[in-house]
C-alpha cells in the first residue's frame, strides 16, 4: 500500500535551548495528532530581554501518516 | 510556561491591493480559528484581465497559539 | 465576492512514479477536503532497496477554497 | 488541447506604490501582447531622494498563452 | 568564437504528466525559435478537479543559440 | 571615481500598510544618514489583533553612499 | 548505535524519463556503493535536438551508510 | 507610534555549542546596543581540529528599537 | 512619466573570464536591443577540457527601457 | 601555495542532540579523512517516536585539505 | 576567549571587473573599520552603457573581530 | 547508452582572482579524476589581511563521467 503524510507547521518555545523547543513543540502535538513519524527544523529565533535569550523559538514541520 | 504555535498556510484575494488580500485571508480565517497572532507574506500573485489587475493573490502563513 | 483559500502539504508515495506518488496524496486527501483546486511539487524524494528506487515521496502543497 | 504559456519578467515603477508599479507594468505590456493572463511578484525596491521614496520598482513576471 | 544563448521561460501543460508537459512547451516554441539547445525545470504544479490532477503545469526556462 | 556604498537593514511597521511602514524606516534613518540612495524589500510581516492587522512589519535594506 | 550517513551527488540521464534518468544514476551508482538508502531530486533538466527531448538530465543526492 | 528597528548581523563563537555561541554574540552586542529586541540563526558552521569541533561559529541577525 | 522596463536572460561564454564572457553577452545583444540599462549575474558555469577550463558561461539578466 | 579543499556531505545522527550528532559524523569521517578543517550545517530533521525525538538527523558539509 | 564578529554588507564599483569592485569595497572600510578578516560575495550587478559595461556593482559582506 | 556523472564540491583558492582560484581547484582535481567535464561556481568569499584581499577562495561543484 502507498502511504499518504501530511506535514504541519509549528512553533516550540523554551527557555533552555533548540533541542527543548523542538521538544515542546512535538510534545504538544502528540497529544491530539497521532503517528507523527518525523520532523524538519525550518528556522530558529529567539526574544532577547536584558542582554540574554529569553527564550527560544524554533520553527519546525512535523509529518505524519495520513492513512492510518 | 512554554507556548507553541502553529502555522497555517493561506491565500487571499482582492480587486483592491495586497493589504486588502491578506486582510480577508485573516478576516475568514478568524472566525474559525482562536487566537490568530502574526503572519508572513510568502508570496504575491495575481490575475490579469484585458489588460489590467482583475483581483491580487497574496499568500501569507499565519501564527496561532496552539496551547491555550 | 473575495475567496480564501488554504493550502496544506502532503507527502505522497508510490512504487511507480512521480505522477503516481502526486496522485495518491490528492485522492487521498479529497476523501475529507471539499474542493481540492491545485497543487504544486516541493521536493522529490526516495527510497532505495537493493540498488534500486523502492518509492518515490513527492512533497506537493494542495490548495481548495476555504470560503465555499 | 494542451496551452502553452510564456513568461517575461517586468519592472514597473511608481511614484504612488506596489500595486501602482505592477498596473504600470501590466498596462504597458499589454499594449503589445496580448492574452496576458497572470503574474507573480518578484522583487520590490524603490530609489531614495530627500529622505523619501522618490519611486517604488516591482519586478515581475508576466505569463501570457502562447498558442492562441 | 564566443556564443551568446539568450533563455525564455515557458509553461507546458499536459493531462498525462511532467515530461509530456516539458514536450508540449518546448514543441511549441521549435516552431518559431530555431536552435533550442536546453532546459531546466523550474516549478511542476497541476489544476485538481474532482480529485483528480487534471493537467500537469510545467515551468521551464529554454535556451537556445542567439548568434546563429 | 569609484563609489562604495553601505546596506543596512531595518525594519519599518505601520498600521496602515506596507508603503507606510517602509516610508516609516527610511524617514527615521534619514535623520542620521545623509546620502540614502534606494532599497529592497526583504520580507513583510505583520501581528494580528482580534482578527485584523494590527500593525505591517516590512525588512527592507537600504543603502547609502559611503564616499560621500 | 549513532549511524553516520555519507551523501553522494549523481546526475542520470535517459531519454525515457526522470523516473528513468534517476534510475539509472542509482543503478550505476550500487555497482560499487553498498547501502545506498534514499535520495533526493535536486534538478530537473534536457538537452533539446531537432525540437524535441534527446535526454533528461536529473541530479540527485543519494544517502548511503557510512558506519557499516 | 510606529517603531522602527534595525538589524545587524553577529557571528558568536563557542566550544560548547550552538546556543552559547548565540549568547556570547548577544552578550558582547548588549554592552553597546540598548534594546536588543530579538535574534535570527542565519547559518551555523565551525572549526575542527584533530577530528573534533573545535569551536561552534553561529551567525545571526539581531534585532534593536531604532527609535527609542 | 512611470518608467516600464524588461529584463531578458543571457547566457555569454568567453575562454578569457567571467567579466569577458558578461560583456559578450551584452555586446551581443545591444546589437538589436536599444537602450540595455543594468545587469546582474544569476549564474557563473563552464566546461573543462584537459583538466582546465575550456571556457566561462556566464548566467545574466539584462534591463531595458520599454516604454522609449 | 595556493590550498585546494573538498568538501562532503554527511548525515550525523544522535538521540542527545544537535550538536552531538554532528560530532558524530566528524569523529567517523576523521578516521578515514585527514585535515577536516571545517563544517557547515546544511539541515536539521529528526525521527519521531511516541510523541518524542528519537534522534536528531543533522546534515552537515565538512571540508578538507585536498593537496596535503 | 570566545571571539565575536559583526558582519557589515557593502557595495564596490569598479570600470574594471569584479575582484576590483571587491577591493575598492574593502579598501574604503578599511580606513574606519580595524581588524575586517573575511568576505562573501552576495550578488554581481552593473550599468550597461552604449552596449557596455560601464561599471561592476559588487555586493559582499564583510566580517571583523567586534571583541578586540 | 544513458550517462551517469558525479559531482563533487571543491574550494580552490588564489591571491589572484576568482578565475584562477576555480583553475587551481579544477588543476588539483584533474590529477585524480578523470574526464572532467564542467563546474558551477556555488559561493565566492575570501580573507581579508591589512585591508587588502589575501586570498580569493571560489567553492565549485565539478562533475565528471562515472561509467567511462
Amino acid at each position: 500500500m502507498d502511504h499518504v503524510y501530511k506535514k504541519i507547521e509549528l512553533v516550540g518555545t523554551s527557555p533552555e535551548g533548540i533541542e527543548k523547543a523542538v521538544e515542546n513543540a512535538i510534545s504538544l502535538a502528540s497529544t491530539t495528532i497521532r503517528n507523527l513519524r518525523w520532523f524538519e527544523v525550518i528556522e530558529t529565533r529567539g526574544h532577547i530581554e536584558d542582554g540574554r535569550v529569553a527564550h527560544w523559538q524554533v520553527t519546525i514541520k512535523a509529518g505524519f501518516t495520513l492513512d492510518a
